[in-house]
C-alpha cells in the first residue's frame, strides 16, 4: 500500500487502473513537495509503453493498485530545487523509467544506474522516502534532477517522449556493441513496433544495412520506404530465412510476445550477436544448436542510464530521429490499450497529457 | 549409405552400432590408403564421449548405420604420407573431431576449421572423396595431417585422449573469453562430469576462484580435495543459490540435460557471461528478466580448431592437466554406455583400444 509521507501535499490530477482489468480513470493523488535536489515538470506529452499494459494488468505479478503509468515523459520544467545547477525554470525536460538508485554503488558510479541492485522505477516503485511511485499519466512530475535529461530544441516534444524508454532501450544495444562509430554492419531489426522502428531508424543513421525481421508481411513497404530499411524478411517464410543463413553481424530482437531464438540466429555470422530487449513473461526457447556450432552470443538489456539516455537525446538531435507517433487524450488511453495489445498502432501512442496538441 | 572409392584397401577391426538399440559389436570395415597429405594412426586409446551416446543411438536423428564412434583418439604414427612435413613415424599423436574442412574459408583460414560450414566429423561425417568416417573405436585410423595434433611427452596418452574433446571443448570459452592470463575471476562451473571437471582444471591452473555447481551434493567433497574447487553450490538448494546472487564474472555450463539458464544466470554480476558447451536435443529455457535485468550474456561454442587444439593440449603439458578416467576394454563399452548414461563415471571412460593397460 501506499505510504503517505509529510511532505507529500501537492495534489495532482492524473490517471490509474485500480484492478488487473486495467481500465484507466480519473485520479487524483499527492505528490511530495519539490525538495532541494528535485525538480517539478508540467507534463506534457507521455508515450504508452508495452510496459504500461503489462503492469496495470499484473501480468508480472508486482503491481500496486492504484498504479500511475507513464515513464515516456516530456515537458517543462516549473521549480528547481536549491540544490539543483543543471536545470532552469522553463527548460524542455525528460523523464525516463528511472526515480532513484542508490547513487553510491559501481553501476551508479559508472553511469549503470539502471543496473544498481535498488533502482526504483518512476511508476510501481517505492521511492528513498518509502512513497510508491506514480508515473507520467498525470499533470505534473517531481524528479530527482540525477534522473531527468534534457530534450535537444530541434525534436518535437511529443515524437520525443517515447524515445525516454523506446528509444533508449534499442539504443543502447547498438552503443555497447559498438555499433555507432563502424558502418557497414550487416543488422537485423526482429520486429517492427514501437522499439523496432526506432531501431531502424538509429541503425540507419549510423550507416548500416538494415534487414528488418517481421510475422507481417504488410509492413514490408512501409519498413523500407518510410523508414529506410534496406531488406525485408517474413520470419515464417523457411525459405527466405535459409537463403539468409549467416549473413548477419547483429540482431536486435524487439518482440515482447514468446518465441524460439532458433531461427534468427541461425541468420547470424559465426561469432554474431543477438540482442534481447522485449520481455516475454515465459521463458524464450534456446535451442542449443545455433548457438554453439555459430559460437553466437544472445545478450539481453535494459534501458540505459542517465548520462546514456541524455547522449541517446543529443544523437536524436543531431540525426533528427524521433518516433512515429500516434498523439491521443487521456480520455483515450484504454482504446489505445485495447489497439496497442493488437500491435495496431504505427508506431507509439502518445497521451497529450497538457491538451496542446491541435490534430487530435 | 557408405561410399567404397577405390582406394579404401586397408582392413581394419573396430566396433560399430547398427542400429538404435546403439549396442557394440565388433566390425571388420575398409580404410583409405595412406596419401599424400596423410598420416595412419595405431591407435592406443579413445575416449567415451556423451556425444558416442547421442549418436548410436541417433537421437539427433542423423546417424548412419553401421558407427564406429570415437574422436578422443591417441596412438602412435605408422605411415606419413609425401606431403607430410610435420609429423614421422613413432610420433605420440592425437586425433580429434574434425576430419575434414573447406581449408579455404575465413574460418578455415583464420584457425577456426571447427565454424567452417563444410566441417566434417571423425565419424558420422563425409569425407572429401565422398566416403562415411569411421571414428576411434578401431585399431587404426587414416587421417588427413591437417586434422592431426602432437600429444606433449609428458602426458599419458590414456587421460590425454579425452581432452582432444572434452579439454579443447571447455579451454575454448575460457580462451576466448580472456580467462587464460587473468587470474583472480570468480568462475562457475555448472556440471561436474567429463567436461567439467576439466574446466575446473584448467580454471584453477589459470589462477581463478572456482565454484562447482552441482546437482549432487555427494560431489562436494571431491570437487573440492580432488579437483581444487573453492566453493560448491547444490543448484536445487535456492536459498544458498540465492546467497550467492551476482557474485561470478563467468559461467561454464556443462550440463548435457535439459535445464533452464535462469537460476545460473542470477549468480551472475552485471555484464556477466555464461557459455554453454552441452548440447541437449530439446531448447533450453531462457527467461529473459535475468538476461535483461543484468545485462547478461549466454554464448555457445563448439570444441576448437586445430591450432587451438594444439595450444590447448602444450597447456596440459605444461600444467599437468590431464583427465580423471576410467580404462575400459573394448567388450565392456556397453556396460560404460549404460554408466555414462546415468552419469556413473569419473569422469571418463577410456577404451583401451590396443590392450596396452595392465591396470584392467
Amino acid at each position: 500500500m501506499a505510504q503517505t509521507t509529510p511532505n507529500h501535499t501537492q495534489t495532482v490530477s492524473g490517471w490509474a487502473a485500480h484492478d488487473p482489468s486495467g481500465n484507466i480513470t480519473p485520479y487524483t493523488f499527492k505528490r511530495r513537495e519539490n525538495g532541494v535536489n528535485d525538480v517539478t515538470i508540467e507534463i506534457l506529452y507521455c508515450g504508452i509503453c508495452h510496459t504500461d499494459l503489462h503492469q496495470v494488468r499484473n501480468d508480472w505479478g508486482t503491481t500496486m493498485y492504484p498504479i500511475v503509468p507513464g515513464h515516456e515523459i516530456t515537458g517543462i520544467i516549473t521549480k528547481v530545487g536549491s540544490d539543483v545547477s543543471n536545470f532552469k525554470v522553463g527548460d524542455r525536460a525528460g523523464v525516463g523509467c528511472l526515480a532513484a538508485s542508490c547513487l553510491n554503488c559501481e553501476y551508479c558510479n559508472d553511469g549503470q544506474e539502471n543496473y544498481c541492485d535498488q533502482i526504483q522505477f518512476t511508476y510501481n516503485g517505492i521511492f528513498w522516502d518509502g512513497s510508491i511511485t506514480y508515473g507520467g499519466y498525470s499533470k505534473f512530475l517531481v524528479a530527482d534532477h540525477r534522473f531527468v535529461v534534457h530534450i535537444p530544441e530541434s525534436l518535437p516534444m511529443d515524437a520525443a517522449a517515447p524515445l525516454l524508454c523506446a528509444g533508449i532501450t534499442v539504443f543502447t544495444p547498438l552503443k555497447d556493441n559498438n555499433l555507432l562509430d563502424s558502418p557497414g554492419k550487416r543488422i537485423g531489426i526482429v520486429g517492427l513496433g514501437g522499439l523496432g522502428h526506432v531501431a531502424v531508424k538509429f541503425a540507419k543513421a549510423f550507416g548500416h544495412h538494415v534487414t528488418v525481421i517481421s510475422t507481417s508481411p504488410s509492413k514490408e513497404k512501409e519498413a523500407k520506404e518510410r523508414l529506410g530499411a534496406d531488406d525485408f524478411i517474413i520470419s515464417a517464410n523457411s525459405e527466405q530465412m535459409q537463403s539468409k543463413r549467416r549473413t548477419l553481424d547483429f540482431i536486435l530482437d524487439t518482440v515482447s510476445a514468446e518465441h524460439s531464438l532458433g531461427p534468427s540466429l541461425e541468420l547470424l555470422k559465426v561469432n554474431g550477436t543477438l540482442v534481447i530487449v522485449g520481455a516475454p513473461e515465459k521463458p524464450l526457447e534456446l535451442p542449443s544448436f545455433p548457438l554453439i556450432f555459430g559460437k553466437r552470443a544472445v545478450k539481453g538489456c535494459i534501458i540505459g542510464g542517465i548520462k546514456e539516455t541524455q547522449e541517446m537525446l543529443d544523437v536524436c538531435g543531431k540525426h533528427n530521429i524521433t518516433c512515429e507517433i500516434e498523439v491521443v487524450t487521456p480520455d483515450q488511453v484504454n482504446e489505445a490499450f485495447v489497439r496497442l495489445a493488437k500491435n495496431d498502432v504505427k508506431y507509439r501512442f502518445v497521451i497529450d497529457i497538457a491538451g496542446k496538441s491541435s490534430n487530435l
